[in-house]
């Protein structure tokens, strides 16, 4: 275990406060340089990084290559979207001194919010970590970024971390722009260090919360967006099981077995007919389903405890796996498990808990008010999904799901979020703690402010908001959205 | 004073709650419709509603009659932003089965966040109270509202809250999308119900931050949109100081003592050149300027303390009025003091500090440095004003200021907001607690929460993300923003 130091903290987030000028005001041309700068130099080093986070994670070559595309893939994503210009919000309304009052040039753009803490996460060593989608963000906004490393890959982390400063600096970003901080103590100063403005962070409902909480009871608050414990729940309805059980068993075996069970999109939860057949058929393929070595022990551990529990609540069956997996180090393999919904959803805090790892928890109902009410106890989720035939009428599920959870999907499973504009990787709490995403292009919003600037002398307006629009990008100008 | 029950709080945020889903599934179009019935039932009652307005606030039948038509204008303004569509930020992503790896259709749009808790303001009346800015926003974007009254107007609260009540239900809004409720206990507890999804509030540094606590420190934290305090500084360059002094005096004396100081957008730290006669200007305007009665005795009582404390901290001289004015009831006169800028940025917890009511201070500086110098000491302000010459170079001014407020003026006062699209009322902490705006179009967004619809059937997607855009919305369709 790698641990910085209190000075390490402080002269990062100083480092950081000191490059926050100088990167807020870099056209976003200029900041799309670095990102690519960025994506490139890993690109470049893929193969030697695969092998440190194999070693350190046990992910798999195969599942390591394809994170490092999708993180590069986002670095030049975010650099295409600030060039594209909308992120930056650009209002003008001119003067209207006949109004009553008469109304000023008022001019409002987003910057950004400053240095932003970003906590990795330990099951996404490359896509959510050290030059993952958080630090992509604040990059793509001029914000500069303290990351404070996860310890289930802390050589990964340094070596990224070299790679991304390398990156920057040959590509002339500021100095202090990124910094990398190690250990819990680390993370708890760096969120409520004086220069830090808002954190990132992706990982268990616990450390989330603590750190929320840190966040929050600062004498100047920050906004902590932190991406922390989701159930995700899946409805099968009943012609859905009778029509297409095999291949819906398939799907949901290959999502809730993938990687281990280690993401935060696994469903947890499958809403089943009773008396349908269709656990039978998702029994049958998760008892062929291979596991795997978890991350750490500690989340191996974890995975032991919760199961244990989840396995000795009343009334729920073992059908498929082992329920005693104790062992750290061990080779962990899926169980599946099933209780009655309506058993269920009189104990939410024990049925509906999250368990991370390779374990789903069928609930099996009998009539749609037993499959509504059992949803209204399901606690806030990243998503929602809902497997129904063309004759069944779902807009009561939809109802009911839209309110607690961020993504609803109707084919497919969960655990593949892509990373394009319109994803929406968030939902209620615990699912995270605020209404914003953690991938996706509005992912920036969250390292930006409005600032406002009234009847401004075209020499200290930003580009964004001169009259002429050098930058020809989308504006709403007197009330009028305007495509360059 | 009035105070609601616990079970008046219970029921009124249960209502909401069970409004939550109709109101917002209701069109835009439908929504549009409430809000402009309010407007005009607003107006239709605007003598009687002034009339009692003034009882209580002593702010004038002038001054209140314009923040009515301010607020029901702003209403209106809401009602054809949600027309116009850009508000619901509809993103499309057409599937790409042939991508690596491939892309389901995605879709996202924005959605009311559910009930909202709005807390009015003592020195708006109408325009940040029970029909104000939040609640506007609130329900513009389809989310039921329960407003706790201030004390220092609630029989304007019940009142106006008939009449807002009476207005949708005639327009047909669902039975709970509005209520009302009294008291500091009852506030306490409304920001802590499981119901009530967000907050806006207006108020106290002191105030806001104990709600906000409260709102962190729910089991389910919910997001706390406080506007607290604000100092609002001004820099006078020297040559602007020389060129028009005159005419800045009276428009600073006009703008600390308008409305008896009440103002959160109050200059209340003026830089001024030292040794250029302009503080002469503004003492000799500020003689003459009248005071008022302020709005409660609470309010009186602490300009009282505030004024002593500024005005027996070391150095400062008192240029104009009285530097006693303890008696709650009295009338309140304007006071102009004056210190070193070096002297108070050594003690910015002293000097720099909110004090609510006719007060301003005016900071001399010798040099550009010692300028700078005592900005960066400035707190987080709504605003930030900057009078120069064509022949100054403000660059680093600006610089400064942009860090620290949300709102940056180079004409003019703060103390006029102007409620449009571009409009940004928020700043750094203590402004306010969150990266948003409470005035203008884009207040909107802190009432609504993301979510994404995965391969959805045409019949479940909302009308903003159908296939052939029935409402005519602005979209970004696979990448390129569309205007309909």
């Amino acid at each position: 275990m790698m641990n910085s130091s209190e000075q390490d903290v402080d002269r990062a987030a100083k480092a950081a406060a000191g490059a926050a000028a100088e990167t807020a005001s870099a056209p976003a041309a200029t900041r799309a340089r670095w990102l690519r700068a960025v994506a490139d130099e890993l690109d470049a080093h893929r193969d030697e990084l695969v092998a440190i986070a194999d070693e350190e994670t046990h992910l798999g070559e195969g599942r390591l290559t394809g994170e490092v595309g999708r993180t590069t893939g986002q670095l030049r994503l975010f650099a295409d979207a600030i060039e594209e210009g909308s992120y930056a919000e650009a209002i003008i309304d001119h003067a209207a001194p006949e109004a009553t009052p008469p109304r000023p040039d008022l001019r409002r753009v987003l910057r950004s919010i400053g240095p932003v803490a970003v906590f990795s996460a330990s099951n996404f060593p490359f896509a959510f970590s050290v030059a993952g989608g958080d630090t992509a963000s604040a990059l793509a906004v001029g914000s500069p970024v303290v990351v404070k490393a996860h310890s289930a890959h802390e050589q990964l982390s340094a070596r990224t971390a070299e790679l991304v400063s390398d990156a920057l600096r040959e590509a002339g970003a500021p100095e202090g722009i990124f910094g990398i901080v190690y250990g819990r103590q680390a993370g708890q100063q760096l969120v409520q260090h004086p220069a830090i403005k808002a954190a990132g962070f992706t990982g268990s409902v616990a450390g989330g919360r603590a750190l929320y909480d840190l966040a929050s009871g600062r004498p100047d608050p920050i906004p902590f967006y932190g991406e922390l414990g989701s159930v995700n729940p899946v409805v099968v309805t009943r012609a859905a099981a009778e029509e297409r059980g095999d291949e819906l068993a398939a799907g949901l075996v290959g999502s809730f077995t993938l990687g281990v069970g280690q993401y935060c999109t696994k469903p947890g939860l499958v809403f089943v007919p009773s008396g349908s057949g269709f656990e039978d058929a998702v029994a049958q393929r998760a008892n062929g389903a291979s596991g795997g070595r978890m991350l750490t022990d500690g989340i191996a551990s974890a995975f032991g405890a919760g199961l244990g529990a989840l396995a000795e609540a009343g009334g729920v069956e073992v059908l498929s796996g082992r329920a005693e997996q104790d062992g750290a180090g061990d080779e962990h393999t899926p169980v599946l498990l099933a209780v009655d919904a309506a058993v269920a959803a009189e104990h939410p805090e024990v049925y509906f808990e999250e368990c991370f790892g390779p374990v789903t928890l069928l609930l099996r109902y009998g009539s749609d008010e037993e499959l509504v009410t059992a949803l209204q106890q399901v606690p806030g989720s990243l998503t929602g999904t809902v497997h129904a035939q063309p004759q069944d009428d779902i807009n009561g599920l939809v109802g009911v799901l839209s309110d607690r959870v961020g993504r609803l999907l109707f084919a497919g499973w969960p655990t593949g979020v892509a990373v394009t504009w319109s994803q929406q990787h968030g939902g209620p709490w615990p699912a995270t703690t605020s209404a914003h995403t953690s991938v996706g292009v509005t992912a920036m919003r969250r390292f930006q402010r409005p600032i406002a600037f009234q009847d401004a002398p075209a020499e200290v307006l930003p580009a964004e908001l001169r009259e002429e629009n050098p930058l020809g990008i989308p504006r709403r100008v007197d009330g009028v959205l305007q495509v360059a």
